[in-house]
């Protein structure tokens, strides 16, 4: 029955071409025996999801959406490093309901022990530390750095790749973190080339979240 | 100059009794050469904040509050005890925010070792342990137990004030805590029969908050 | 070319039971298109796991399993609660290596703020709960009990539920926990039993590490 | 009844320059509808509280005040960064007390998340480190520097001010600290210049903690 | 040299009775080749140590003994559980200085997981509780019980054994400790019989103490 | 009774030299009225233990030693940083069983606040922090460093003091530790040099663990 219903992937920002990334970044989880993965836009959503206010807003936005789609889906993936809604939707009786920074962060916990987080911008970071202590695996995240690029200039992927390269190594170096995670939802093309440059591995957050809910629909539980 | 302003006490819920309540709790904090108090209803927030999602929602017209007047105001003290948009608030520059959970409970660590809280309902305390963790205080809190009554049950005070002693004595005597945190913005009138009955010194969150607000009010930080 | 090679899954003790047990628990995770997967009993094991001294023997067998295994395998889950061998295998160079109690407590973290885990001996416990200190994951897991059976006893599987459901009531009831994990390889059979009874979610953790491998080995990393 | 009362603001070394600093740096908090706030030499303490003997010498004395001006004391602060004698006179029943440190620290909570703490000797640090630590708010402090200056060069005003710079900077930039603790009782006159020149918030404790007596001595809890 | 010198063992409080009893608690650990020990009463300490007050008196006397004895002293052992003047003679150069709360716990960290305290009194326990934090060791310890007996009920011995057996099998039971510690410097007679009764290994702080300053003597370091 | 037995400090690697420089760093600790001292090597045993293979073939090995040795055992030492089979000899009823890294460690918490440990390869260091997490001291653990020379090159010993004592300094300095940890069995010649060339208190962790065996095997508890 589980294989009728849709697993949606809710990009809770305004920006198609991050949805279209996210989308191809899943391809390797697809599968004719596993419920289907479909990307989903939020159209009311901010631009980009970097204040505090902008994950409020989309937390709201992406609770309706499930609450909308709740009878066809399979499960829900809050596919935003700030997993807005996501404790929401878990309140909803019956809904599988992944977030990607926290899937992001416990699979790296199976890859190293001392985890470097690499984030956007600075503004983020206090909130994510935040989440690591709610989650209570402060210990092992052992330090976020941000690239400090602004939305605009991710565009530019070559100086975006560079800046993550550059603060991975940070991290390898001065914080002596032994696994690396991805903190943001869209920057799957990089992953490859950031691993083989920084020598730890890197986890893409929402490949991460969707093998998890994936592994869980299969087993329907 | 601070003193022409408004120390705004938002209850984001829509309950106007909630709120005058609240506005009689904070009675003895006035004073004449302090910064006024106003208490406000935010009309279009649920009747009662319960679920995440009240939660996210609150947030939401609790920032969108907070700009619209943040000519006239001093800062601004959100008034529940999840307290939604308190980080939201805070990344407006030079915008004093406090929130009454936050609040209630380092009040209550200069009062106590062991902190035992009184929730309302039982779907709050994960998301009130998660706040606690965030906080990195998770060791000073033992406990955290709700009355177990809906907001309509609320209305019966002999029966809300015998279910909080009731919370407070197994706080006490399972849990062994020394300092008990009023876990909801609207239980004023019960702080001195609770600790009365108890026999241990009692938080009541709003108060906490507004004393500490206008102390930085009246040092100008 | 992944699809080429085996994942392995290793009961390290000796018990061929067991061992079927776990290959019918994990055929909801298999399909065409992802790797095979292939549970190996280890004959030199232990009968069961129960000691430091059975965990620390069969540690060397299992990691010899996997040097044995390297070129055919696409990865190794070691599908014993106490995961021997684990950061053993991890040292070869580009192994996949997953263990089940490790992603065991890691999945139910997405299902639950307080994990109470169900172990089969007491003896045990103290092993467990180092590991979750290890792990850095410590004030997630708020109980661990026993239920009391030796291996002989287990074998009256009518009991052997009855058991679990106590156990994971006194710890819904005494620790308050909202989330189960089954601390043991070989009970998957009782998992849906479980968690109607208790009316908590059930992790059965050898699923929960079968899923996590197969997610990696999709993605490739 | 409070009102005729007097909030004690004890500083436990025999400066009276430094207390006179202290007075007027309460000047703000000061109220005709408040209790008065009397700041006192303790003439037997210590020249300046430097080693843990020194803390253990004024404690007893803190104490010996407090026991004879109970009848007339609203309360006690102690204003020493070590907090001397708080948890003594916290045993006597009906006392109000709060301590510079506590408070500092816990005002400093809701400024920002990583705590910079600026010490005068290096010699305090790992008493003030096993204070974070007992109050279970470790994970907060993310540092605690000196800045290596002898009570005698303290009176090098301007000195003083640019190693508290030097020192501010050091926490923001190395240890990533968003909120500053001054941590001695004496430096309200270098608070402003201090957060102007690090531009983060800057926590002056003895106005924090009178700041939290008056509070409650004003709502009689 | 150090042959020639002495380990002082320091009872705070003036209860000669109770130097006696800790001075024959400590003849298995005498021995020709290793410096002589010698139990010192303080005339001027308070006649039973309960108070926070009692601890910051007995620290400043300790303190002063272990600077007149400096010259002959090979190093000092506190024994009272409150470790009073522990960290000020630490500040002594080149003096050896052990506490026995701090070496009870360490050397039962090293016999069980669960630490279980037993303490005289419950006003003792929220400040064993800091000391416990305050040396980062809160997660080893599980519970700590008071046996509820005023300094006069100690002397009816074998009440206080029946208490104190009573106690540890309480915390045995619902803390689940395995291992306890006597929270208190003279109950050395009763350690054999109360772990023959509850069953789990009990430690002796002074005994602990005077291990560990002699073990550290004979190496010279 | 325990002085006709024997006290085992097993080095599980099979270098006869490292035995034999582990015998004589114990000389000071024996005594005509203690249980003898016998250092002995496991030929078996790996020639370095470096890897977790390493570790866990050694657990198996030391705990077959201590099975075949235990009538005349008055205790067991595992000599080795990894603590192989500590915990497989504890649950040998009646067996005292001390590790090297277990006691080093809490004999440094009493010798300074912030502790750090100089290891032989950085491979070793994600093993030995999940040993202090799960030891429940992660917080008193400010830094582990390597020195970073193979088992080969430790036979320069001017080349590995002078290793060790900038890897000291660089704990100091960086990590701000207050005391050091020698992070492995072999190294007690450097001791003295190494605490006086870097300042710190220098433990040498199995003269650590035997003074401890000692007290206990005296006391005989």
């Amino acid at each position: 029955m589980i294989m009728s219903k849709t697993l949606y992937v809710i990009n809770p920002n305004s920006n198609t071409d991050v949805t279209a990334g996210i989308d191809a970044a899943l391809d390797p989880l697809r599968s004719a025996d596993a419920p289907r993965i479909e990307c989903v836009t939020l159209a009311e959503g901010p631009r980009g999801i970097q204040t505090q206010d902008d994950v409020d807003r989309a937390a709201v936005l992406v609770r309706r959406f499930a609450e909308e789609h709740r009878q066809q889906a399979a499960g829900f993936v809050t596919a935003c490093f700030s997993d807005p809604g996501l404790h929401s939707i878990r309140e909803i009786p019956d809904v599988l309901s992944l977030g990607i920074s926290e899937c992001g962060v416990l699979t790296a916990m199976t890859m190293g022990l001392r985890l470097g987080v690499i984030a956007i911008l600075d503004i983020s970071i206090p909130r994510h530390l935040r989440t690591w202590a709610a989650m209570g695996v402060q210990d092992r995240v052992v330090g976020e750095l941000a690239i400090g690029r602004t939305v605009a200039e991710l565009a530019d992927s070559e100086a975006t790749l560079e800046a993550m390269i550059r603060t991975g190594k940070a991290l390898r170096d001065t914080h002596r973190a032994d696994v690396l995670v991805m903190g943001c939802a869209g920057m799957a093309p990089y992953r490859q080339r950031l691993q083989d440059a920084v020598g730890l591995p890197v986890v893409e957050p929402t490949q991460a979240a969707v093998s998890m809910a994936l592994g869980r629909l299969r087993l329907g539980w």
